[in-house]
C-alpha cells in the first residue's frame, strides 16, 4: 500500500498517519519526493485495509499494491490452468467452440439444432433454460423443462451442456442436469448466486459484468474458487461504452490483460457482443487473434421466429463459414478449434 | 416502431418486410426519404417485437418508439406518485434525508449513531445487515442480529428503517422487521431478487445499477411493481465513466430526465457517488439542485474504525453542517428538508 | 514514482531495474510486499520519465506521484486564484453568471438578447462568432462581422464579452475584439491553439474535453499557463458516457476534486450538458450546489429559429426564473450570484 | 426525421408541430401508436433541421434517419474506396503493415528502424515530426528537420512515408515531404486543421478520436472530403471507457459497422491501444480478424531510451514475429499482408 500525502500536510498530520499504520500492525515506510511525502506500507494483509487509512487528516490518496484476489491469481499459480467440462479442456492452449441457440424454445428445436452444431464442430452446446430478461413482460424461459432437452440433446449429439443459473434455489437442480453453469453479466456480482453455485461443484463459465473491472472480475471468480469451485472460465461478452454501433463494446484488451495477471482461462462471446448478424464473424476472429481460449456462439436455424436474440444468432450456413475461416486462423496461431 | 432500410435495400427485401410486418398482425406506413425508406409499423405490442424484424434483409436498423415499461410510465399516470413509508413521504416535492451507518457493526455503534442523526433532523435510519461485498473476505454484515438492533434503534428514535436484501429467500424475513427494503446497485437486474422484494409488499428503494439506463432502471422498477409493489423509489448513487477523481460519476442528469417520463420519485446516494468525505456535501447539494426528492447519507461518529467505507461517512458535526445548508437550498427552491 | 514488480520477478530482472533508476540519476527504495517487490523512487524530475522503467522485464506496472501539472497546481498556489474579466470576478467565492445566445446570428438578434440577458442580471454576456460544427454543412458562424457585433454589444448593456477562438491564425485578432477568449471542448488538447491563445494575454475560459480526465484538464490549462496567459477559468460542461437520457453527463464531481489539487476556478455550461430546455436549470443548480464559480448559458428569444443550438436556449422569462432561483440558492450557500 | 410525441401532447401542440414542419417546407406523415403519436417527416435535407423541431411544446423526442454524412457514405458510393499511397493500396482487401518509430528522434535512429521494418516487409515508414503531447513539458518533436529525415529514409528503403500534421501553417510543408498526413486523435475534430489537411491534397490517415462516435468520426472524413481530398483512411486505435487494463480499449467492433456504412477504407493501431508491449501482438491479430485493412505500429529497437511511448513499441525480433502470425492469419482469410 502507497500513501500519497499532500504537499501542504502538517507534520501532526503525517505523525498521526504513521501512529495509525502502527496501532493497525503494519509498517511505514517514507518515500520523500520533491513536493510532497508518500509513505510505503508494508505488513498489510488486503486491500480493504487502506479504508482505515484513506480519511485521515492530509491523506491524498492510498494506492494498494498487493491484488485483492489470491486464488484466482497467478502469483500463486504461475502456470495455465486447464479447465476439462467432460473431455472438453479450457485453457490447454486450443480454441473451444461452443454453440447452439440462445433459448430452448421447444425440443424439437434444440435437438435440431443441437445436431446442425455438433455436424459443424461445435465441441459443446448452449441453451437457455432460465433467461434473466430486461422486461417482465418477455419470455423468461421453459424452467427444468429446457433442462429435460438439454440432456436429451446430450445424448443425441454427445456435446457437453452449459447453461444459465439465475436463482440460488436452482443452482443445484440445474448441476443435476448439465456439465458447466453459467452465471450471466448481470449477476456477476450476485455473491448470493456466486456462493451457491460455488458449491455445486461443476465447472462454471462466469460472464464478465456490463461495466466490471478486470479485478472485479476475478473477485467474482475468487467467490467461486473460495465456496469450492476451482474450474472457473471468464467470458467476455462486451462492455458499456459510450458507443452504439455495436450492442456492447467487445473488450478485447482484457484477454491478454488477464492472461498476465490470471492463470484462468477467458472466451468471449461475439454474439452478445455484436448483437447483429453482420458483425457476429469479425468478433469471432477478432477475439481469436487476441488470445481467447474459446467462443460461445448464438446459432438459429430460423432467427426471424426466435424467442430471444433472434437478430444475433448465425444461421448453420453462416456457423460452417465461422469454423472454416476460424480453423485456418488457429492454425497460424498454433492452435486447434473445434472437433 | 420505425424501420429504417438501407439504401441499397431491394424491392424484393422491401416486399419481404412489409409481409413479415402483416404476419405479425401489424400495420406497415411508408416513409419514403432522399435516400432510402423509412417504414412506420404500429399496431405492436411491445418493444421486443423488434428482434423479429431486425435481421431481416436490407433493414438497417428498427427504432422502438413506445417505451418498454408501462406501470412506471407517466403516460397512464400523469401525477407524481407519493410513496409513504410510515409518516414519511418520498414525491410530494420535499426532500426527505436518510442517515446513518454503512453498516450496522454492533448495537452500541447503532444506537448511537441513530441517535444523533435523529437529533439533527434525519426522517429515516439507514444500516446494513447483509453486504453485498466485491471481496469474499470482506465484512458481510451481521444479518438478522443487525436487523434487531435496527428495530430496536428504529424504537428509540422513532426514525423508519430501510436496509438492504441480497438474497430472495430473506426478503421476507427482512420485511418482518424494517419498513423499506433497499435492492443495491449490483443487484439491480437480479430479476429473481426483484420479484421476490416485490412480493414482500413493503416500500422498496432501487438503486440505479453502476451502467444502468434510464429505461433499464424503470423496467427494474416495472419487475417490482409487476410482482406486487407499487412503492417503489428510485436512487442515483453514481455511474461507471472513464473518470477516476470520484468514486462513481454522480448522474444528476437522471433526475429531470427520469421525471420526465416516470411518476416514481427519485433520490441521491452522495456517499456511495463521492466515495471520500470531501466530497459528499458538494454532491449531496448537487442533488437537490437537480431536483432529487430525498437524500440517503453515510454517517458515522468513528469512521476511522468503520468495518465499511468508512472513508466516505460524515461524522455528525459534518451532518450537521449539510443539514444546515440544504435546509437553506430546499428553501429557495420552495422545499423543506428534515423533521 | 512506484515501480510494482511482478510477483514471479526474478533477482536479475529486480537488479536491473535498479540499475535503470540509478543510469537515470534517481535513487531507488525497496518496499518488500508478502508477494511482491514495489520499489519507490525518488528525484525524479516529472511523469514522463515513467516511460523509460515501465517497459523492462519483470515490471507489472509504475505509478506515478508527483502530479504532471505545475503552474496549475495547489501544491504551489495554496490560496484559490481570482480571475478578473473586467469587474467580474472569478474565483472570489461567489457565482458569474454569463449568458447569450449560443451563436451571433445577426446584430439585431445579439442586441436584443444582450439586453435582456443584461436587465436580468448576468455579468458576462457569451456569443459565438467562429463554430466549430460536426458537420461541414452546418453554420460556422459570422466570424469578425460577429465580433463587431459583440464589441456593440458590450458598450450598449457594458457586458464583457467571452466568445470561442477555433484558429491559431485569429486568436490575435478576436483579442482585439473581446475581454475573454474561450477554448472550445474539441480543441481542449489542440496544443497549437492552447499555445496561440496563451500569448494572447487575455483571460480563457477553458471547456474540458468530451473525454478528458481531471488531469489531463489541468495540463492544457498548464500549456496556456506555460505559454503566458495565467487567467484560465475551466469549464464542466458533460462528458461521455454510456448513458442518453443528456445530450452529456455533467460531471458536477470535478468540481470538489478540481478544487483540492487546483487553485484555478470552475463554471458549468448547464445548457451544452443538458441539451434539452427542460433540463437546463436543474443542471444550472445542480452545479452551483456543488460548488461552481459560475455559470454560462444559452439564451435566446426566438429559439425555434436558432441557427444553432435552439433546443437547449432558455426563453428570457426562463433565464429569469433560474436568476431568481439561482440567488436564493446561493444565498444558503453564503455567496452571491449576477449583478 | 422521427417525431415521437408525449403520450400527453394536446391536439394544439401536435397542430402547432404539423404547421411548423410545412413552414419548413417538408411533409408530416401521422403513425399513431397505442399510447402515443409518432410524426414521418419527409422532404428535410439533413440531420440539422431537426433542432427547429425537436423544442416545441409536446415533443419527446426527434429520430433522424439520413445519416449527415453525404461522401463518405456507402449509399452514393457502394464499392469499397481503394486509397492509392504510392504503390501501397488500402482497402484492395488486404492488410497494409505500416511501422516505424513513434517519434522521429534522430537521423541515426529514424534510418536504422527503417531499414530493419523494411527488411521485415513493412509497406510504408511511419515516424512523428511534430507530436501533440498532453505535458508542455515532454519532448515535442524535431519539426522540419523530422520531415528531412524521414524523406531520407523513404530515398533509401522505397517505404512511402505517413506523419502527423498538428498546425493547419505547416500543412503545406509536410504535404511537400510526405505521402501520406495523419490527423491525430486529439484533432479528429479540429475543423480548421481538416480543412487545411484536405486542401492540400494528399491521402489522409484520418485517427478517431478518443469519444468519438461511427457518425463523428464520419463527419471529420466528411470534413476533408469536402474540402477536396477523396483519399481517407480511418484509423481506430482505442477509446476511452471504464477500463484501466491497457491504454485504450481497442473498439473492433467499428471495423464492420464503419463498412457497412461506408467505403472508406479502416487500419487499427494496436500500439496506441494496448500502451504496452505485452499486448500488442494480440491487439494487432484481433483487428486482422475484425477485417481491418491495415496496421500501424509502433517499432524501436531500444525502447528504454525511445523519447516518446517507449513501453509500447515493438523491438524488430517481436516486430518479424508480428509479421510471420499475421501473414498465416490473413492468408486464413483470403487476404495478405506486408511486402
Amino acid at each position: 500500500m502507497l500513501i500519497i500525502m499532500n504537499a501542504t500536510a502538517t507534520d501532526p498530520q503525517i505523525v498521526r498517519v504513521k501512529e495509525r499504520i502502527e496501532e493497525l500492525g503494519f509498517t511505514a515506510h517514507d518515500i520523500p519526493g520533491r513536493t510532497r511525502l508518500a509513505i510505503g506500507v508494508t505488513g498489510n494483509k488486503n486491500a480493504d485495509d487502506r479504508v482505515y487509512l484513506e480519511g485521515l487528516p492530509g491523506v491524498l490518496q492510498v494506492i494498494p499494491v498487493t491484488k485483492p484476489y489470491k486464488l484466482a491469481s497467478r502469483d500463486m499459480h504461475p502456470e495455465n490452468s486447464v479447465i476439462s467440462v467432460q473431455s472438453v479442456k479450457f485453457g490447454d492452449g486450443n480454441v473451444v467452440m461452443i454453440a447452439g441457440p440462445c433459448a430452448v424454445e421447444s425440443r424439437d428445436q434444440t435437438l435440431r439444432i443441437a445436431e446442425q452444431v455438433a455436424e459443424r464442430g461445435a465441441q459443446m452446446l448452449r441453451g437457455g433454460a432460465y433467461k434473466p430478461r430486461t422486461s417482465p413482460y418477455s419470455f423468461q424461459g421453459l424452467g427444468e423443462e429446457a433442462l429435460k432437452i438439454l440432456a436429451e440433446a446430450r445424448e443425441k449429439t454427445g456435446l457437453p451442456i452449459v447453461t444459465e443459473v439465475v436463482d440460488p434455489n436452482t443452482a443445484a437442480l440445474v448441476g443435476n442436469y448439465v456439465d458447466m453453469l453459467q452465471i450471466g453479466t448481470r449477476n456477476m456480482q450476485n455473491f448470493i448466486l456466486l456462493k451457491e453455485v460455488g458449491r455445486v461443484g461443476k465447472p462454471v463459465l462466469l460472464k464478465r459484468g456490463m461495466s466490471a473491472t478486470l479485478d472485479e472480475t476475478l473477485m467474482s471468480a475468487e467467490y467461486l474458487m473460495a465456496h469450492g469451485c476451482h474450474d472457473v472460465v471468464i467470458c467476455e461478452r462486451g462492455v458499456r461504452t459510450f458507443t452504439s454501433h455495436a450492442r456492447n463494446t467487445l473488450d478485447i484488451s482484457i484477454i491478454p490483460a488477464l492472461k498476465r495477471v490470471s492463470h484462468l482461462p477467458i472466451i468471449i462471446d461475439p454474439s452478445h457482443s455484436s448483437g447483429q448478424r453482420f458483425s457476429v464473424i469479425p468478433h469471432a476472429l477478432a477475439g481469436i487473434g487476441a488470445g481467447a481460449d474459446g467462443l460461445i456462439v448464438d446459432v438459429h436455424d430460423k432467427p426471424e421466429e426466435a424467442l430471444c436474440d433472434g437478430p444475433q444468432a448465425l444461421p448453420p450456413v453462416e456457423f460452417s463459414e465461422l469454423m472454416r475461416i476460424a480453423k485456418g486462423v488457429c492454425n497460424a496461431m498454433g492452435k486447434s478449434i473445434g472437433q
